[in-house]
């Protein structure tokens, strides 16, 4: 498969890809739904009549919203078809774009001149904890070796409600928090800055479909037909303050200072080159929780951690979504299961992706051991956890068997020093 | 204070109430914003023209809304304005609707022939765990009398997110889950219906004024601005799914299976004349959780149980919102103490609101003490959690000195059985 748009052979963004994104650009402040292709955003706004298959003639005012949430809302078959017609249209055979010189003019937006928001209204966002190796490390830390994974957690995909309003895209800077701590147990509890900032590696899904009613349960072997995307996610974690407020209810304060994403959204339909084994489970999973198929892939994670003191950058952890013991089918069953509505625009985290090696962890706290082992960069600091001035970068990537190379892009932040309390 | 709308002295509606709410008709399709007065809703939307205030005049495209977010969103100053606007419109002695027979048939719709709907898009929704009986109790059933309360809940008003895609309007029923369980401890889990079904008694907070920004905090100074008004809320809970699955992060497919609540808003503003001393604190809270000013509320709380076998009400629990060691200012502080950014229209339930004695518990589980203490109801049957059929109405009014009375109206749902698993 080959585009008329030409890019280089290690872009993130080739004819193969096609994330979905929202952006605006200089010369148009209205939101547009684009596609990326190579170093450029096509912008299916401006091409919303050439949508013509049996499915989209009629939904093509799906492409004039100003997020991704009415698309995301069709059925998969739509979905399909969107990614077929597009892929046709970039193709170095189709003369449809490629030789309307006014029509290409309009339709193509440079990435580096465009600003990217978030995809999608997200409605409700759950945070799963569906690594095997995150869970196993934590329960390590905070409990004991023997202890470490809870009774329920090779049962329940295991995950909680997170807050939608504190989900920001790329690019956005996270301020360090104030909160409440207990530094020594027994003692009284402490306020003031968060000591033990953290980044978690994750992915989050994006739901598709249409809305499913309260009482609906959506099964594992169903689960496809709502699984529309995916996108790189940092779930800012303040562990000081997670540590103290956490029991009995799970994590609060701690989370919704901010969750990252990154602004494209990689479909299925891109990713399924890369599907591989699904993690092994034993005990089997009950009946609501299984699914024949393979619906696991292997994305290659990365963190780039950046010091304000020096621009070098060091990659702290080499991770994989693959190392998931849930599938996102699970995770969408759980959710549902007592018959929880789904809505399309919300989004699943994955949990912390942590792999089965130490420099494969996907968090300071592991990284670091709970800071009994700094972290060595390359500009010669040592880090136990965020210092204020870091820059976090997650990316993420596919290659295949015949070379060809799929990604996410960067979910990238920023850590600011708390605001003084007055 | 009296109105040309006449009403009985028991209602919840009087001239004094004014909560705001959305309704359609059968004359009329749209959602349209009302109030409440006596048997009447007055439409907003008709009269949206008569906000000529200094505030409201240029604003009166929010009360075309299909929701009450746009009013919310507006300043604190605002809602008073359009209260008074409201009030004086009623006002026995005003002439402006009462005179004006066309516009009056056009303004008054019957309540009994109106159906109501949620108030507002809740863009998000947290639940809070603030009732210091119920807290203890819960901690004595799960725990042990000696660490009833956890270390952190005398300094944190402890919460969590929750589901908005589930948050329903009363009247809807709800329908009971299937989910896992730990019949026996050690045992292997079992799936199946929930066999302990269970009310929450709470009160719902709806967050008004203009949004935070993400990294604003709000102290409980200052929260007053974000407080537009309360509604009652039934978090209905399946408690042997919930003891199963929320350690380590918290209640989840356990709540997400529906939350009810009242259709009315009862302002701050309504409330005042009922304000009453805050629960004693001890320790003193940190100062981002201080305010000097008593907004405790003075909120009678009862909770009727009918059974499908008998018409017959059974009011099993009588409570008070004044029970709440938490204020709502401190509440909604801790919501934003790391940052988190607030919509208006987002949600805040206080947690299961439970008294000093056994017939003032909010919740099944505390009635019937894990079900060893099993209910009588009237009509001859006994209840240890809920069963099939059986419906769940909470009500709430305040009376003052003056023997003026508001009302909160109903918040009722029926529970159906559970739909087998194929």
């Amino acid at each position: 498969m080959k585009s008329f748009i030409e890019y280089s052979s290690d872009t993130d963004f080739p004819i193969e890809n096609l994330p979905y994104g929202v952006f605006t650009s200089p010369s148009n402040e209205q939101k547009h739904i684009g596609v990326a292709i190579g170093e450029w955003i096509l912008d299916l706004n401006v091409i919303s009549h050439l949508f013509n298959g049996d499915l989209l003639r009629d939904q093509q005012h799906v492409f004039k919203d100003e997020k991704l949430n009415s698309f995301m809302g069709l059925k998969k078959a739509y979905w399909s078809e969107a990614r077929a017609t597009i892929q046709n249209l970039l193709d170095v055979n189709n003369q449809t774009l490629q030789n309307d010189s006014q029509l290409r003019e309009r339709a193509f937006v440079k990435q580096s001149e465009a600003k990217m928001h978030l995809p999608a209204d997200i409605g409700d966002y759950t945070d799963f904890y569906s690594s095997i190796h995150h869970a196993t490390n934590v329960g390590i830390m905070f409990r004991s070796k023997e202890n470490a994974l809870m009774p329920n957690w090779k049962y329940i995909p295991v995950g909680y409600h997170g807050r939608s309003s504190s989900i920001i895209v790329s690019g956005t800077p996270i301020r360090r928090p104030y909160g409440q701590t207990l530094p020594v147990e027994g003692a009284e509890p402490h306020f003031g800055p968060c000591r033990l900032m953290d980044f978690e590696l994750e992915m989050a899904c994006f739901v598709g479909g249409p809305p499913t009613k309260l009482g609906e349960r959506v099964t594992a072997k169903q689960a496809e037909e709502h699984i529309f995307g995916f996108a790189l996610m940092n779930d800012w974690s303040a562990r000081d303050i997670q540590k103290w407020e956490y029991v009995p209810l799970g994590p609060f304060t701690a989370k919704n200072l901010g969750t990252t994403i990154s602004p494209w959204v990689v479909t299925v339909d891109a990713l399924r080159p890369y599907i591989v084994e699904n993690y092994p489970q034993d005990p089997p999973p009950f009946p609501y929780l299984k699914h024949e198929d393979n619906f696991n892939f292997d994305i290659k994670l990365e963190v780039d951690l950046i010091s304000e003191k020096s621009p070098v950058v060091t990659t702290i952890s080499r991770s994989n979504y693959r190392f998931l013991y849930w599938t996102v089918k699970q995770q969408l069953a759980q959710q549902t299961i007592t018959g929880c509505n789904l809505n399309p625009g919300d989004l699943l985290g994955s949990g912390t992706i942590s792999g089965d090696t130490s420099d494969s962890y996907g968090s300071m706290l592991e990284l670091s051991w709970k800071g009994t082992k700094p972290l060595r960069l390359k500009s010669g600091e040592e880090r136990k956890f965020l210092q204020d001035g870091d820059t976090v970068i997650l990316r993420g990537f596919c290659v295949n068997e015949n070379g060809v190379r799929i990604g996410f892009g960067n979910c990238a932040g920023k850590l600011l020093p708390a605001v003084p309390f007055e």
